[in-house]
């Protein structure tokens, strides 16, 4: 059974992009893996620092929306970056024989300075994620690591590290290899990237009130002006939707539309009836977690105390090896 | 009682420039404050990470050192960095609020990259040490820190790093003070700086024929030819070790020297009697640590435990500040 490390920032209740792009993939994974899905909390800090006062909340807010969304402590070890101090300790063992040029060079870094306005981000915290990625991945030694396309140059980093770990010390680490995960399947209901800070978003947490409304603001074709216009389907974010969430009918959808004979706001009401009826069990589920919060304090120390099992002997491994 | 937080790197035997430079200085500071003594063992990885299978027997070799010169675990608490994880948390905590600028501009980094000649030290680890000392110091809350000059721009940075630390997330850490000790009183055997790769050093571990020796060799005057020339003892290096060493006879031996009836080799013989009898004790010392080995594990074992309780107690008031 391969080994899986992947893990997601806390940065707030989790939509349907997270959904479709990562959960349901975890979903799979946590039964062919052993898999580790951890709350990287410090990467948050990265380029949350300034503003760090909801980070324990949203910590918990994300590991209700995993639990309600299937992912299944008793398959995966879900856990907190942060409770595993290892993943610090490697980080610094790391960064001794890590190029600053590996880190400067890599893609995401000088767009992420650009894209990302208001914040400081030239900070030598900043400049390191890839290299705590590393080893976050490097700690439970994961030999398999899903990644978006946007990722790859990270992943190939961490090869190079333990590359470079093992012609120094001996061969600790294996070099983890990809396993590409289509990116996010939906597009924002404004037709751009599905992003809480776009306000274009469907949460998981939303209820069906909120889910109807934020449908009924969705963009669709712009040449279908009145409810009679035939539309063009292909060019329709909510279509894009009902791809998914209504596969049985959408052929139905797609001939009522191009006939002009399937208004836009009836249209959006089959997509949020779908969308509810699909998040329904999720709702149910987080409301379990809301009634008794202590459920995910001992589901993460549990999870730290499963991880820190292995990342404690891998890296008393490295450490020997390094002279330490 | 004040805290104070100092260390070595480990990178061998210790000589007489670390005795007067800095031993000494610590067996006074043991008895005024709360001492924590670290063998800054990471912080040799950052330049020796390309061999580091020496650093084990390093770190045992210079403990001997310290507590044969008469450091006192009884008072001071002597440490092993690698052994209190701690440092790496910290260090990676205080990486997210430090601009980079702050480590590049750093005077000392710059003159390292051009001074060390055949190591590649454009590492993110190298750049990061500055940060690792800033994590080292505020990790015990040392409110005084005994520095050489050269090393002042890293203590600025330190009350930088806790002064951002404390704006961003209330105050936790108090800004150390430097408390500035004389640089080194006694240049290397050829003049230059005492430096173990200059091959001009006495080791605290040397035997008295070897002192013998490498005092024989020392550079003297050079304007005293003849053991019956008139010497200058303002440029001599010799009788700058005995204005140390022979402080009492050392008039009469100037007299001599000037007046030409004391030639080098006769005035090397007193100066090495008298470093041999400055050592004296040291020796003894360390043939007791010698020949039981253990000590010095059983040793570091217990700073390690009582330095963490300090220091578990203050990471954990960051990282609740911090929002983790």
């Amino acid at each position: 059974m391969g080994t899986i490390l992947s893990g997601m920032r806390p940065t707030g209740r989790l939509h349907l992009g997270h959904l479709l792009g990562v959960l349901n993939n975890w979903k799979e994974l946590q039964d062919e893996y052993q898999c580790y899905f951890m709350v990287a909390d410090w990467h948050a800090l990265t380029s949350e620092y300034e503003d760090s006062s909801a980070l324990r909340e949203n910590v918990r807010q994300m590991v209700i929306d995993w639990l309600s969304a299937g992912i299944d402590p008793e398959k995966a070890i879900i856990f907190r970056q942060s409770d595993v101090y290892q993943h610090a300790v490697l980080h610094l063992m790391l960064s001794m024989i890590t190029p600053l040029p590996w880190l400067e060079r890599c893609p995401t870094y000088k767009e992420q300075m650009q894209e990302i306005k208001g914040k400081d981000l030239s900070t030598y915290g900043f400049l390191g994620y890839p290299l705590l990625q590393a080893a976050d991945i490097l700690l439970y030694k994961a030999d398999t690591v899903p990644v978006g396309e946007d990722q790859l140059p990270h992943l190939e980093l961490t090869r190079e590290i333990a590359r470079r770990f093992n012609y120094l010390y001996g061969a600790v680490f294996p070099e983890p290899r990809a396993l590409l995960t289509a990116s996010s399947k939906v597009a924002g209901l404004d037709g751009r990237k599905m992003s809480k800070s776009y306000g274009n978003c469907i949460f998981l947490s939303d209820d069906a009130k909120t889910i109807r409304e934020r449908i009924r603001s969705a963009v669709t074709d712009p040449q279908k002006i009145y409810k009679d216009s035939p539309g063009r389907p292909e060019s329709c974010n909510v279509f894009a939707y009902e791809n998914i969430f209504l596969s049985e009918s959408c052929s139905e959808i797609e001939a009522q539309c191009r006939e002009g004979k399937l208004g836009c706001v009836k249209c959006k009401g089959y997509l949020a009836d779908a969308i509810i009826e699909y998040l329904h069990p999720i709702h149910e589920s987080r409301k379990h977690y809301e009634k008794e919060p202590d459920i995910v304090d001992r589901l993460l120390a549990d999870g730290a105390e499963k991880a820190s099992v292995t990342a404690a002997s891998n890296l008393s491994l490295a450490m020997k090896a390094m002279g330490l």
